[in-house]
């Protein structure tokens, strides 16, 4: 093993807690347009940064004009400027019209207090590279910077050889166009768990230097997964959070599988390393997204399959990015993203794992800073069943604590022995036990 | 995914710090003798217990009178109990005549101010198994509690079916037993990875729960490797700690190859969790052991590659069990187990983690508590090489850091830039930054 | 890959046609009687010998006085005789009585003009092991020449240790009284799949040569599956029969996958080497069988799903043997077994390989000994489907060809283009083209 | 498994013996040129024809007109028609000036008697798909019918997607272009064995289709290897030949490597389906390739192995391509290749396969048309060692049999009990027994 490159830790204090945000795949696929990431942004400034949303993220192809589903359609011609990097599509984003890229609409998102991201594939335009054109910041062209290797699902780029001269510089060329945009949040795709060649952690490499380079603090993100578990250290050492799983959507046998996923990466999870879960495929989706075996549609996660996804998620602190359209959330939906209580799990709690996993009854938990146990149960089985997780099992005295439901927000008394609960199918339970006293 | 299992946590206490100490298998395979042990014991009372070193473990095959090496008798009778339990072999420990088991022996060792420990396999007799015979604390007997499974590189035991009525039972009674010993240390083999069934997770939960229940907090440690990355979290949850690789030895590709193992298990160390880099083959070896490749020796290892091990260890806060016979160290080899700065090191270094690996050069680095950093500096090329760590890669400032020399105890006097230096090749240097100021 | 050992010749003649016969285990799992054997043997004689059926054969653990059923009881004392071969339970097989082994039981078998079979386990009892029993012809004893190796789902027996002194004479003591008994056909199990270690060729070899010594032409018979492919020609070379899949029972996904594995291996058929379909489930089974989740049952193939598995089997060429009680054969199951036009392609058939696969459409094809082409028509899908087989698909010239069903035993006519069926779901045609002219 | 597609036969009348001629890549990699081709046509008309060698094949990028050894340049321009197809490069091969293509070469070496072949790679030009150009009996465009996959190891194509309307009319359009050629021998590429994808195999049965649409017999090649053993039905119902191995070149392991792979593969010999070893890199080679670890040489065989690789290829009845530049053939060269004796086994032997392999010691055998037995007998070891066949072994009865050395074409006398000769490292020995009487 020769290579694995630098591990840094200055970036961990980009996302000191996990991000949460935005994403426009669920909804719109590659096909998301101005209009509607401004209208989700506004949403997000009303309804959801008093709660710590805040990242706006457009998701894939935003430099394809002709984008119109999350089919991509192949080998088509992409917006480029004149040193091989992808540009927005004016008849998308008006506003990037005369040159300006993203600038214009980071602006308007910074000014409603929030933060700006976009999704990048690996690499470089094939179309660059069978034109040969040039590279800001050196003399070599695309054709000598490129990699024979490819995404396997969407023919957009080639990627890019870490041994050629001019590869650094072709990322850094492309960063420090994105810091000049004010971009805040970067989701790289295609790279951390290529299907036919593993993990691509020198290209990982190569883009941390070029933002460490480009005098902005962008949060980085890799897709898709599931990233391999034995270069969690690489990735812990490169970005900020990272895909656990190939896309995430509204079916349970994708979130039942979930858990199994948690108990191998809960022990990176902390200081800036956010093992990442997926979006969160809620509310109303698919509105020309056709991924996920379905198209327009409000989540088929029932109620208690939706709360299930947001305990886990809140508890194990994966990133949260909301896949819905935001603007038709219900209240039902909108409740799930603004509990207080339940999001002080994900913000402050430390140390989560799992107590116990016994067939298809499992319990998390993790401490809370004053003191407090946060616990979590779940019925992963398809009847209704009993959960309980005993005080002995989490080191805790008898009698010494009160619990709290925190989804109901309503008090549970002392507990005598333990937390036992008749879940229902798929159901769940997110507990705080007070400090002791 | 079924059945994890639990994941506990109180056990973690019972190793605060990785445990130290010395075992019997790199010297005498399975055929040590109760007066070797002691003598052991006796040396590490005198020379190394100052220094934290306090385990004194017997290895493989206490019970197999016939034990002449590291070549296991395939089949033969073992010593055993009437309750399907092995026990130590008159022959070999005197002290245990009379169905005294190891207490004696133990006495003697808690006597000198030192621990005890003990090496099993992981099941139950074949013996016991094919002559059905009882198990203490249930009506089911032996056949009905193994499982049709077997360690694929000794004969003794059958695997204990979780299953199994009885099969809980009876490692109760085992750990009883060795609590009734007083045994400090277990180490359990053929169980964190065997070559033939992967992980035997279930057999691990159950160890767990009779080492909680026999009231005595003994160590658990369990070989062999390579242990499951994927099965980080439940082997953190139940043991102290768990083998990275398969048995190591003193040949330079085992050590070099360790660093890349290191990259993945790192985040997982600290808190009573100890990954573990296996026993430490230096000095006078294979006086009776024959693996490895080799018989009676020094250790094959150049004093630079000793260095470069002991310091991997201790960064990466590996458990240190030292494999030679103690009573032939050199000054050179005591000296490699008694530097107080290093020590150190292993002791309260926090954070252990790779800064980075380019092709045959590797540095890594941990936090002192008193604000100091560590920075170990690696060749591991065959040629001479210079390693260098910039303050920038480490987030420090520059000029702002005194380095000293941890295995020359000198001082390296004010670091401008970065450390930077000529290493021969296998060479290390282990250097701590003071503080600012 | 050093050691494939011989690949021999001459047993090929022991099976000029791929084996007929019936075999004990899909009615009466390990648990079969002299009686139950008789009473089926005297059934084949009478009805079914004409047609080329002529093995009997008795399946596992003939040797096991308990055995109730096809579940194992494990680490149960077996009969062995004084040089550690085991031998028939008397409690089971009567005539066995005073030492006789199966000699008296073949004698019957023989005189009703058929051939007699039994199964074995690769390997030497476990209890002969750890008795350290004595083996005839050789001075080294059970423990010296076992392998510290096991079959997963079964306890009997350890491995033999190729390289071990007495290995060979075991092997030979065992084919040695196999031979006395007058033994026709050998099934050995455990042996050419594994679960645990893969194919075992070296039994395998040392098999082939006790056969060869023991001066009777017995057929050897190799199990379970799937034998590993890049083994074929060492099978071939070896043994007359092998296993391409794990034990065959009476469900629909079953008998679609073997189309895959007859695609697979067709290469290897003929001249005396016969990959092998498993045993036909058909008729009563499931008597004392708990395998292939269900008990006591007719077959649960549908009638089209049996004359698809037939028309397989015979066009394939695999060997024929038939799982259910025969006394109880209704008059449609006899009609399988008994259809002369059919056997015929079984029997004289070449060359058969698939002529496509196209989704859930298949044809496979043979030729005659007079010049007539053999064409097996399938629809593996779960609808009526159209499947068609043209004459230039097969080589041949338009307007040549009278064609026959085989099954129905009537003419269809004279063929213009191609054979052109409607098959309804999991249906089948077999058809002869007969000669030109 | 759904859709293997068709198993043909007819094409297998077009190498009724394995094929045998030269092939330009061990000479020239990518860059021979016509003048080159024609050297080497001339030699063999002369010198080899008259011994049955007959094929002249232009390997890979005869398209590219900047080729100048085996390393491709990637994503360069490649020379094509007005449908999407590559034409030879004009500066390479001037005869194909005015759109003429291959014709003027194909009818000069077929003016000499011989035939002609080309190398292709699976797929369509890269080019033509991002510039979306025409085919050539369809309305869809480059674009429409590619597939986004690549070979890992060149850049000039994309695959075609079978699934595509257009696929098939583009693969007929270019073997109708081949046909006008008056090509006899296609080899395709990255096609059995793409080391991202597996098989290509509805590739290959599109290929089959287009050559038999086309209305000439060309020879069909598959490249490279291993190619999978579980398709080997399918390769041989629609390819000629197809690679074993990956590329082979003059080192002894993979030569050694070979025997394993002949062991898995010769079932498959025979009847128009040759199972290929590969190129035979003899003579001197590597003019301006830069494969195989080495540049310009005479072969690195000794002598010797020159003699085992040609024993085993001729006995396993391999095709026979020459990889070396024929014109500087020695007389001891020349002599592998024009033993009628020798040459004989290659074009008549039946029946080829392993006798036994016993370490580094292995014997294969064959049949002779008039009753003889062709044993050839190997040392793979690297130390002199004697290896026998004993004619029990091989079926045949003592003392019947005349052998007769191959290679120096002289008697061995009469055969008592076998074979037994003492050979040196790596050499062999092959021997006809003459038939009996």
């Amino acid at each position: 093993m020769s290579g694995i490159g630098v591990h840094k830790a200055a970036h961990k204090q980009y996302a000191a807690t996990p991000p949460m945000g935005w994403n426009s795949w669920d909804c719109y696929g590659a096909s998301v347009t101005e209009e509607e990431v401004l209208g989700n942004a506004r949403y997000m400034a009303e309804h959801l940064k008093p709660f710590g949303w805040e990242y706006v993220v457009v998701d894939i192809q935003w430099y394809e004009p002709g984008a119109l589903s999350s089919s991509y359609r192949p080998f088509v011609p992409l917006e480029m400027d004149g040193y091989s990097r992808l540009v927005p599509a004016v008849n998308r984003f008006p506003s990037s019209a005369g040159g300006k890229g993203f600038k214009p609409l980071a602006d308007v998102i910074h000014g409603l207090g929030l933060q700006f991201g976009i999704h990048i594939m690996r690499g470089i335009p094939r179309q660059a590279v069978h034109a040969n054109t040039p590279i800001q910041g050196t003399e070599r062209r695309a054709r000598e910077i490129a990699a024979n290797n490819i995404c396997p699902w969407n023919s957009d780029m080639y990627g890019v050889n870490p041994d050629a001269e001019g590869a650094q510089a072709y990322y850094d060329s492309l960063f420090r166009l994105y810091a000049e945009w004010e971009v805040d949040f970067v989701k790289v795709d295609d790279i951390a768990a290529s299907r036919l060649y593993h993990i691509h952690h020198r290209e990982i490499e190569m883009i941390r230097t070029a933002i460490d380079r480009c005098g902005r603090p962008m949060v980085l993100s890799l897709s898709p997964g599931a990233a391999p578990l034995e270069y969690g250290g690489l990735l812990a050492g490169n970005a900020n959070m990272w895909r656990m799983t190939d896309d995430f959507w509204d079916v349970w046998p994708l979130l039942k599988d979930m858990f199994g996923r948690c108990e191998q990466w809960y022990p990176f999870v902390g200081n800036g390393s956010w093992p990442d879960c997926d979006m969160l495929p809620l509310g109303h989706i698919g509105l020309r997204s056709v991924d996920g075996g379905a198209s327009n549609r409000q989540t088929r996660f029932t109620p208690e399959e939706q709360q299930t996804m947001m305990t886990l998620w809140n508890l194990f602190r994966s990133p949260l990015m909301f896949g819905g359209e935001l603007r038709d959330n219900d209240a039902w939906t909108l409740s799930l993203l603004t509990n207080e209580e339940v999001l002080a799990v994900h913000r402050d709690g430390r140390g989560a794992r799992p107590l116990y996993r016994r067939e298809d009854r499992t319990v998390w938990t993790s401490l809370a800073p004053d003191g407090g146990v946060y616990v979590a149960l779940f019925n992963l089985g398809d009847a209704p069943a009993e959960v309980s997780a005993e005080l002995a099992e989490l080191g805790l005295a008898p009698g010494t604590r009160e619990a709290r439901d925190l989804w109901a927000r309503r008090s549970l008394g002392r507990v005598e022995d333990g937390l036992r609960f008749t879940l229902p199918p798929h159901g769940s339970k997110l507990v705080k036990l007070a400090p002791e006293g």
